[in-house]
């Protein structure tokens, strides 16, 4: 008799050494699912029917607060650039236990979103509930059908990026990505500030998000390699500008919380203001840089820690090549709208705080002291 | 002949071993400096006639924008919560060098604030003219007459500070704070947002804040001692809810700044959604609590960076003796207005940084890779 020695966890695990992995490797199909149904079949717009905010109500809104925990408020951060930039609405993200106990300044023509993947996260709910008692609608961008946040939204947006079981979170967080998409679509559509031929553009990229994740999933390498030298190193940080800027927050949230390296992330501009003192030879630098427009300060920023004799890795989207000549390595995305970039910049990041927890021997998908949903306040 | 052994440097610290030193020491003066002339005599409020922004102007206020870089970016952390609080003008602070390129949503009804020590910093600068361009009024707060920032202003409001030599900003941060409350003031009496029982219980506070100053300098054995455990440690994590956070994020930057050690910041409830993973046995954690409305979810982050066995300093205004229980230092600052805290709580973690840095042999006044003022962007 043959003996499968895979245990079922292993078996649920589909082939892959840890859940995190697996689930890494699922986001091609989340991302594609989490649209499925969602773009008009002639690429002209987004169809949200969930969302059943009333057009004159949508054209009355003049601030949206964004507020969320974790991983999702990352995903809260390039949310706001995106429908600020596509749904001209100021918008102001929080951190849910900040944002439940500092009164803010909430009308009846303030939009909350509400995100989370659980939808069960305790001060997120709390955040739900109390902009709710101060009068604005609230829209939730969940994983988990019937979830308390579900029931308690006005409306929600599940993103279909089926039963995350890491405790880091990588596909719910892309998923997350293309719900701000689809609801700063959605809002630009019916307040006119976004323009038909950029809406098709953005439609189009979006439908091949998913093939260009794989892209980049076939192709990591230079990660890994980056991740042995992290391996051997207690601090990393993360810069960018922009929708980068929040992507490396995201980075290195993932980097802290499994392989327990001290990393941080900083608005590239920042460093001169303090945190350069740190950099010192051999100090790991993940530098991000998909944005044209920001793309000659970017590189300014490297040529500053490389000065200090860092040890630089960027992820630049394709057509960059430039930066190749100031990094030590580089990873390059797939070319997509620049708006969307942070769904592919966010890959090579997750693999490199996997490949570094692996190197240094944790527990990847139960890191300590951290548990999965925080149903606790 | 008795000949004196100091330097022309040296009595220029008026007998302190670094210019850092003496300017924490001379916050008291600084703060009243600041204040003189611009509280109202009999106590009922604030007089600014340097910011001739017309009633009607300040009425149909909408938007507030603060940017700054480093210190004076976390100076207008503080501003955020105060003017909304005060004024009920919503408020949005950005890093200078991202509100520059990221086009914010600015009209005529948006007013701008920048922060600048030297009024020289290039990206704080940039964003002054960015948002002039854009057709708002803009005041300055900076420490220096005739610096281009204050030229090119609508309004500037000085800060008193006095010449500020060391690299890591102290004084000149407090002074920042003070400029915010006065700037709050003054809007929330001209919009009928504050009572005037309110605003002469602030400002009755805001004339005892130099002598408060003094006491928490007086008294910083407990602080020294912290220090010399943080000096035998590579990563210190600050935390802290609402107005504690924003100063946690300065003092996190001090530390970083001169002695090197990888610092960091969180909004305590924050801590649970990733960087609990990195606190295990004796890494320290500076806890700020000043605010009672927050206390009890303070202490309860507290608690839980005891269990992974974190040495933990708190510091908490007079009367929150509760924090005895379950942090292993405790630094009290003298009882306040719960809004002016931040003034006091940034004291002990302005000399905590400073006798790190000490204790591991740095040069205090001229940390490595850092400039004074960032002229360059």
């Amino acid at each position: 008799v043959f003996q499968v020695k895979w245990a079922a966890a292993q078996a649920e695990k589909n082939g892959f050494d840890h859940f995190m992995l697996k689930e890494i490797h699922e986001q091609p199909r989340a991302l594609k699912d989490t649209l499925s149904g969602r773009l008009a079949a002639d690429g002209s717009g987004v169809q949200l029917p969930e969302i059943t905010l009333a057009p004159e109500k949508i054209k009355s809104i003049r601030k949206i607060f964004i507020t969320a925990c974790g991983t999702a408020y990352h995903a809260g951060l390039v949310g706001k650039q995106v429908i600020e930039k596509l749904a001209r609405i100021p918008v102001e993200v929080d951190i849910a236990s900040e944002f439940r106990y500092r009164q803010p300044l909430i009308d009846q023509d303030t939009l909350v979103l509400v995100i989370s993947q659980s939808g069960e996260t305790a001060d997120t709910l709390a955040a739900l509930r109390e902009a709710k008692r101060l009068g604005a609608e609230v829209v939730a961008v969940t994983n988990v059908v019937d979830s308390s946040i579900a029931r308690e939204a006005d409306h929600v947006l599940y993103t279909w990026a089926g039963p995350e079981i890491a405790v880091a979170s990588t596909k719910a967080y892309t998923t997350q990505l293309v719900a701000m998409y689809l609801i700063a679509l959605h809002l630009g559509a019916l307040r006119g500030t976004v323009s038909p031929a950029e809406t098709r553009q953005i439609v189009t990229e979006l439908k091949k998000l998913g093939d260009k994740a794989h892209v980049i999933l076939n192709n990591c390498k230079a990660i890994k390699d980056f991740a042995a030298d992290c391996s051997r190193c207690e601090d990393v940080f993360f810069i960018g500008r922009g929708l980068d800027h929040a992507v490396a927050l995201e980075g290195s949230l993932k980097l802290k919380e499994i392989s327990y390296v001290h990393a941080e992330a900083y608005a590239a501009g920042e460093l001169k203001h303090g945190t350069l003192a740190l950099i010192e030879e051999g100090v790991p630098v993940v530098a991000l840089t998909t944005q044209q427009s920001l793309f000659e300060k970017t590189v300014s920023n490297i040529k500053e820690v490389k000065a200090r004799e860092a040890k630089v890795v960027a992820v630049a989207m394709d057509g960059l090549k430039e930066v190749s000549k100031v990094a030590d390595h580089v990873i390059f995305i797939p070319n997509t709208h620049p708006i969307l970039a942070p769904v592919l910049t966010v890959i090579p990041l997750q693999l490199l705080a996997y490949h570094t927890a692996v190197a240094r021997g944790c527990d990847v998908d139960r890191p300590r002291n951290l548990a999965k949903s925080v149903t606790v306040e």
